[in-house]
């Protein structure tokens, strides 16, 4: 049963396995103490720490364990901008960051904080120089990942780590999706990662500050782990981490390359998926990529049926698509791209997929595309492009006076039913959607762009908003 | 080897071992996830949430898993305060409680928060009248341990939450000690607990929150549990917490009773130990108190030099002397409960402990208090009392103009030097002691008590402190 969703969580890895046993014998105690135990337990958290540190690049006494990355990104942002707050409260952070960073940033916002967000081209990737743009005498911090956990696009995290540098600010480096692949180069200050997203077990994230990066950890005081993160350690999973990390360097260093073999099974998906699926956007940087990861969104599809026809025939994939998140609302990342969300789908393939069963959801895939697309009644063969209405493009830009309302239904409904008019608008001609769906502000943008019509904008309504979308073709 | 710390942190119980295993296997998915393992992961986390509700005694939608129990209670206390700041600012409670209570305490207080210290007696225990009195309208939260990490005393819980629920305040109570015993009675708000202290790994720890207790989570927002502790759960190591926790309260309601069987064992210590050496002090409240926790403190005797000798003779065990602690300062515990801090030896039994160790304990430690007092230069045998001096109490209090300076030397340094000198004071005149010693604000005058001689009081010096001792005896 392939689980191909390797983005949230990695199954433990054996190493992992093994490390975590041998701890729960050995480390249960408090490093802390005095006794036998405690020595016992110390010299395990200084070998994890040791290892840990090696394979992120840093110093030993750089780096601190917390529970979590989600606790480490936070710690780290409050921890840098406390201490910078006299020269600044400007955070500065791209639009597509983990929630973590943005949630951080809200509370930032909201304690009178400044936030300037730099937004992302359609493959999802800052431009460097306009990170270099934000940067101000008042930038207490900047929060880039290293590589995006939705569409697995590579940041300019060296090129804007010299900026940084240049400009006297620290540079926060998510690097969550990265670290399992290598360590991060440049010249950033803070650095954050989580385990379980190598093969480590939950409750281990990294967090790193370099030597000289001034920094003020925030909340109660507490000696344990330089003071940056507080309670009691969770040592066996400390030294599950830090040896599943140093097998995956010591595998890249001696062994076949891992990363060269799955992006190779990912560039197949990449190809493969247009050709077999119609209607199909492929997102995210082509090139500079995270090598096991890959996202695309179908038109006229419902993500949350389409995780089901997937899960039903035995591969686990995630989607940024509205109809799976809690709050209806469409990825941030999807959405700070401009690219369609509809019927999005996520595969992280995770260390030692089987290319057979890339093929195989391959061979799936389009047939669980169709079922759904038939269940919501999207024609088979949409009306030939220009085929229908006047044939002849209006002179003057009118409106066909056609509108459709789609008010009470949710994501990929708007767009399927503004295909199914879009024959009968003369070109030239407009005509306008109703909808409340705040994945129709996305997607009906990402169709015209698509099917080559024209977006023409957004006019308020007395419910939801009205899209108006003009024939071209 | 007995390892006798299970305060600090007990060794994994046999259920948690086995729980842990099958959840690395079964539960490593993400639980907000849709496909498969997803679902396998939520199962595990809801039956997990539901056994550590019941252990508890809460429902399960009042139970919230945190990374340690530091985070549950820096979770709960600001949660709290937060949601009740319009009604007052004022935090109460008891000078004696975990170390992660008082840090929250002094962000509050440097937040423009008010707080108010209830003191104990000697035994360790807050008066119930004295809390109830701390109430005032601006009370937003009083936090009361069920018993206390280093001496044993349990807390009137009961009774003050019943002051609290008539006041209308919410009683958040730390009960990390008590909960391997049993649930917490009584109308308590907010429970908090560490799986590691009965048997479960570390990393995971217990906020509970009763419905109707009003609730504003801090920090950066999370989806998950209930936004009251962000970050990826640790679904294996809470599987193993709450199987660990059924398995003892299973154990309690059906096998024979080991917490009766360890309150045997700890009186033969809280017996034997003053039998077998000489000037030991027994602390903490001798019958309302933990079934597994002893603590006692040595006149003359190095914290840490003791602790050194019981490791090498096979014992773990903790101690609250200011020279085992990284500030150098005596344990606040101690030092709210006014007793002596040099030699302190806290022994605290872990599930299973055997009588045999027990006794071999009471075998080794007279002789390790002998060597440690041996190396410090302690008399066997103390000047008699009352056979120094002039034998006649002086008519007039007088200063006998003896200064003793221990300038620069540690705990237990200072006590000795004193103890030395005693026995040349003509009875009814005074000594003065030089220290800068943190200790020995607390352990002189514990000394004087101990000895029947009279703590005149403490006055300013170039350096440190004069403390002045009259002899009575």
């Amino acid at each position: 049963m392939p689980y191909f969703d390797a983005a949230s969580a990695a199954p433990l890895h054996p190493v992992a396995r093994e490390a975590l046993l041998a701890a729960l014998d050995e480390g249960w105690a408090d490093p802390a103490r005095l006794y036998r135990e405690g020595r016992r337990a110390r010299l395990l958290l200084d070998a994890a720490r040791e290892a840990a540190a090696d394979a992120v690049g840093c110093r030993p006494d750089e780096l601190t364990f917390t529970p979590s990355g989600t606790h480490a990104v936070h710690s780290g942002m409050f921890g840098v901008l406390a201490a910078r707050r006299r020269i600044g409260r400007r955070l500065v952070h791209s639009a597509v960051e983990h929630s973590s960073v943005l949630h951080a940033a809200e509370v930032h916002a909201a304690a009178g904080g400044t936030v300037t967000e730099v937004p992302v081209d359609r493959t999802g990737r800052v431009a460097q120089a306009a990170v270099a743009d934000a940067l101000g005498d008042d930038t207490a911090l900047v929060c880039l990942q290293s590589a995006n956990h939705e569409v697995g696009t590579e940041q300019p995290v060296q090129e804007v780590a010299a900026h940084c540098r240049e400009a006297g600010v620290p540079l926060l480096v998510d690097a969550a999706q990265s670290v399992p692949w290598g360590p991060v180069p440049g010249a950033w200050s803070v650095l954050t990662a989580s385990a379980h997203k190598w093969g480590g077990p939950p409750g281990v994230g990294l967090l790193v500050v370099r030597k000289g990066t001034r920094f003020a950890p925030q909340g109660p005081l507490d000696e344990r782990e330089s003071g940056r993160s507080p309670g009691f350690g969770n040592l066996p999973a400390v030294v599950a981490a830090a040896a599943a990390l140093r097998a995956l360097r010591a595998a890249a260093e001696s062994g076949p390359d891992e990363a060269a073999r799955l992006r190779g099974l990912v560039e197949r998906i990449r190809a493969g998926v247009p050709e077999l699926v119609p209607d199909v956007e492929v997102v995210g940087d082509p090139v500079r990529r995270l090598p096991h990861l890959v996202t695309f969104s179908c038109l006229y599809v419902d993500g949350e049926a389409l995780l089901h026809e997937l899960d039903r025939a035995g591969f686990s994939v995630s989607s940024g698509s509205s109809c799976t998140s809690s709050t209806l609302t469409p990825s941030h990342v999807l959405r700070a791209m401009g690219v369609l969300s509809e019927g999005n789908v996520r595969v992280s393939l995770p260390y030692g997929t089987e290319a057979a069963d890339v093929e195989r959801f391959l061979t799936v895939l389009p047939e669980a595309v169709r079922s759904v697309r038939e269940r919501f009644g999207v024609p088979a063969q949409e009306p030939s492009r220009g085929a229908a209405g006047t044939g002849e493009p209006a002179a003057e830009p009118a409106a066909s006076g056609l509108v459709v309302d789609t008010l009470g239904r949710r994501c990929p409904v708007p767009v399927i039913e503004l295909a199914k008019v879009i024959g009968e608008v003369p070109l030239g001609a407009t005509v306008t959607v109703l909808s409340d769906d705040a994945a129709a502000r996305q997607d009906i943008p990402a169709w015209c762009a698509m099917r080559e019509q024209e977006y023409v904008g957004e006019e308020p309504a007395e419910r939801g908003a009205a899209y108006v979308v003009r024939r071209r073709v």
